[in-house]
């Protein structure tokens, strides 16, 4: 059905991206997917065109457009190309937006022209070895030394972590008995800051050419011109763009289900068995059907998302029902397309396969669909 | 998510058809149930209060809103009171139709002040035993003798054919050999013609309060001043509001399956067992939550179809994804809340077992699931 | 796959069975139907063939077989020929077996004869309005008096309620407030005595030939002679039977659901849509394959389950895997048969649609599914 | 339940293999892994030890034992142990297979020792670039010149290509315009013949330490004396083990998923999140009791498969149930058990990360699960 939500600067934007892709990204894709990292380059190139600074304000060298379509179309954009910019997805649709919110005038004086340009890559890290979703049960410390906190502590899953050069902390800078949420801080470590390490970059199923390594502080010097927003109150800070981290993640897998169904529909007129194409067989059809139906529900529930997020009317609930949706609907689809391709459907070699590995991922970071069910449930006075 | 389909004629139209059903249906319906029929005054009352008579010009003294919105509020409202008004959806989104696209000045003035007043109400008799959804392999003739048609045939799963003053037969009054589509035309059978016998009711496994019966046609002498559109065209007539057909039961589907998330919501914080409410378990949780996801999905693919209808752009097969979606999640979530209610969920004095039965056949009538597939799948050029 | 579960002489049992039904059943079935219960005379006709006292010892007239695989072909061959008995089921492989197990000597003189005759027939009353599968918490209470005991309470969902000779009702004689499974007795009621009054028939969904009751107890004095097994341990006597109890719904489960595909099978193979038979559609050949394989393996895991069951080794973990499949099994295969069956499915006329209706209930009784998945975590450890 | 497939000597066997595997596999394992290959000495080890030899007659110093138990033990253990020994599977259960039923008594002099003693190791090599399952259409010609085939063509999907001594490659010896099935004959082409080349090892999503490669053949002379089988009877040769190859699958499949399930309920005992272990929330619970149930119907179904293939009765439509079934299982199970880890069940260090990426193969290889459901279907006559 027809969508409603993109003005002519979106698809001016969109333009924009797709002829980028088709020229800096595609021919070397290959490359960089056999390196198992993007080149840190990208992002500076990304930057050059303005792609990447899209949010920062005018003043600091950005576009001066906190709309979130704009980052809606690097996705749909980069999900129709078959190509995955590392960790980008999380620098914008994460990190940069704690900065925009949090950072303060000196700040935004010293990091905002350097995200305007692509120059500052960002990576936020909040999950340790062994408390999973739980924020509350973290165990890094900063404890104040002077105009310094001195940070220690190990973080894993961090994604973009190895080509980050701002690294938001979440560290505990307080312990009140009575709440576990209290004491919690966020500290913008830099590459290179001393006894900051580079941990080895974990061997996923999917995602491989997205950077996702483990952190570790050894008594890490962080200023305190570093803290970002409130000390004590990073728990609330981080509440408040959960709504758009995981309509986020619903953006990646709707349009990583469109590219699944339309190559798929490519794949099963071109493919011939027993005689004919596949796409002849009333199973291929139907099953076809069936994906397309899902995606077009998928793809109203999330355009009614974003409708709402750009009109700063998105609920946590809201946004939890259509992460849970559109990342179930992938993972159905994706396997479905699979199973149509056949034994290539196997091979990495083929975009299928690697939307397939990527996909599973989505019904598990950024919250689980458990925790979502937990979240909705809740809004339903249960 | 917050809807933007309505206007506030709309919203005054849901109190009084809200303030109707409240006075005038629920408390009266448990009789209406055991007969098996909704009154024939029903009818008449719907239409004093506007209600049955919103699409007819103002002209023939009816409302003058050809606004298929209102007919979605009906079905909403009726499903947030658990009740049916026998086969009203059908005469309003199916037929009604049918008489203002295709009557002619005379039939105007004959029919639209009755339609308008609900004092004639309405049914289409296509299905024959043995043709199901294939049309052109009908068998009723009607042959032209001077100034009628003579008309023989048997009809089947006619719903609203018990109470129906004005029923419109697709009839064969022509064969070309090399075309099965053409040749049918549509008759307007009135109640009382000699030779129209109406059936017996089928026995149904849910909506039981909606006649749904067998017609018999012997030698029914039937005005040419009766035949509603071209002569020989009723293949294309009939294909015309197939979308809006199917999106109507779509429109149940969704509303319907609303109403059973609601009650199941409240009859699991009511109900206890081991003793703590049945909505303390965290599997009950996760069942509704994953409920209310889908519904989400579904009413916002619902509402952008409807938009598009209203907008005169619902393409066939947009609203062949909508009816399969919607009633496809109908089924599934009916399921679960029976679940939930353990062995009251399978007591008919329980409107969650009613809404169970009734839910069955939207996956069949106006067409199945498996069509709704076959006319996707064309739609994506497979 | 070839079963190997019957001796040769259950083939003969069956055949007599087999023949049985189709002499006395199915060209009353209608009929019967009609009226919602069979007819009392037919459990004196099984009596006389030695169909319904098989368990029941030589020595009282019965047939001395305690095999539960007689007991299977009963329900297989029900199913084979699309027709309930009634509540025989729940009379053979529920009640019979509480007497067997626990009656004393003079209980075994007073109603084996009739039990082997089929003069006596059964039902057991365990649930009351309120409190679900929560046995330890039912409200209806016995209190000595003298060689008495004075019953006052009330049942529900009682199958085979109507026609009943003797009553099983689970009630309170005792109250240890340390522990609330204790002080349950069974106690006899009999047809007929004082303050025991016969309710109104549920409305079900499905399952309308069996009999399902409320049953209430107003001072009924029940003598001391009926109390079945050892006063206070009711709680520990219902145990016993838990496993043979859940493994003969799945029983039916797997027969109903054998019947539904190959009576689909039938159906697709003669039904013609758009020129051909239905059974011609790749779709409608991957659903029924696809069934058949879900029933094969429903099959081969309840042959191993009867085998245990036979060999006194069914574990209640077991018996809850073995009832939850086979149940989950049957409720999407009688859904997928429906549909086949398009408009057709859904009238009652057609077994199709009443298979349809009697499978939703299986899921709930004798334990939902989400009680047997309690059970079967226990099992894991977890 | 209960298994009662195994004999004494099953058992010993089983310890023999279990023993294997903890001393001389498990350790190396991660190493073999980054290797992607295990050694090729690993199957002269199990060949000293009698494992990989059990189905050669003792005349050539195998164990005389052609009882397909021995290989069910060996994929259970693998399983067990969460390793997989390359290709070692194809190699029994499919390629074996072969040389036991067509090597004339020339043949068994040649090979049957090496096979005994793992020093021959095989593949067979059917699939080519572009024509998938469908056998007749492949395009590798055998053109006979003297005592010679002149092998030309491509092979890809091979799996055990790598490190194979002997492959048994299918090409057409002749052409038959009125039957595409006639003029195929197998050749094992052995290793280091002129003119045969192993090609790349694929990137595959899961099996990556399976060698699964791409095979060319350039004017291979192929001595008549490798010719197994009849001239031209390829089709009815291969037709032949392929109730054993799909069966093969499927015991890989249930084992794989056993194997799952146990390492995810060690893992929900003893990860904790918000405070408590995940196997505490009643979701766990009835997740893995969902999953334990669906596992005890594929163990259930597969056994009885198992025991008809060991009485040599096993059909085709048979097999192609019990792989269906198991293998939708397997897909089903181990994406909730990845679920269940949570981010960490997307890395691949842990074991449930790689049966995740091993299983998707499962549903497509030795025959999708789509053309398993045409051959069941065709054997339920439609």
């Amino acid at each position: 059905m027809r969508r409603t939500l993109f003005t002519q600067d979106h698809e001016d934007f969109r333009l924009l991206v797709r002829d980028f892709l088709a020229r800096e990204v595609v021919p070397a894709y290959e490359q960089w997917r056999d390196a198992g990292l993007v080149p840190r380059e990208l992002f500076n190139a990304l930057g050059e065109l303005g792609i990447i600074g899209t949010a920062i304000p005018e003043e600091y060298g950005g576009g001066g457009q906190d709309d979130y379509r704009y980052n809606v179309v690097i996705q749909e954009e980069t999900a129709r190309a078959s190509v995955t910019l590392g960790g980008l997805r999380t620098h914008l649709d994460v990190v940069v937006p704690y900065f925009l919110g949090l950072a303060d005038d000196a700040q935004r004086a010293r990091w905002f022209p350097g995200l305007a340009r692509g120059e500052l890559y960002t990576a936020i890290a909040m999950t340790e070895p062994g408390t999973g979703s739980d924020l509350a049960g973290l165990k890094a410390t900063a404890v104040r030394d002077g105009d310094h906190f001195v940070l220690n502590g190990a973080k894993t899953f961090i994604t973009g972590g190895y080509h980050a050069d701002l690294v938001i902390v979440v560290a505990r800078t307080a312990t009140d008995p009575d709440n576990r949420r209290a004491g919690l801080s966020l500290l913008v470590v830099e590459k290179g800051m001393p006894g900051f390490t580079v941990g080895r970059k974990l061997d996923k199923l999917g995602l491989t050419i997205q950077d996702t390594v483990e952190l570790s502080f050894a008594d890490v010097p962080v200023p305190v011109a570093n803290l970002l927003g409130t000390e004590g109150a990073a728990f609330s800070h981080l509440g408040r763009n959960l709504a758009q981290e995981r309509l986020a993640i619903a953006v990646g897998a709707v349009a990583q289900s469109r590219a699944a169904i339309e190559m798929t529909i490519a794949y099963v007129r071109d493919r011939k068995v027993f005689g004919q194409p596949v796409a002849n067989f009333q199973n291929t059809k139907f099953e076809l059907a069936a994906m397309a139906t899902e995606l077009e529900a998928a793809q109203a529930l999330l355009d009614a998302a974003i409708t709402a997020r750009v009109a700063e009317e998105l609920s946590v609930a809201d946004a939890a029902k259509t992460k849970l949706f559109c990342t179930e609907m992938q993972g159905r689809v994706v396997d479905r397309c699979v199973q149509l391709h056949g034994g290539y459907g196997y091979i990495l070699e083929y975009p299928i396969a690697r939307l397939y590995a990527d996909a599973r991922v989505s019904r598990i970071y950024g919250g689980t669909s458990e925790v979502m069910k937990t979240i909705i449930s809740k809004s339903l006075g249960l």
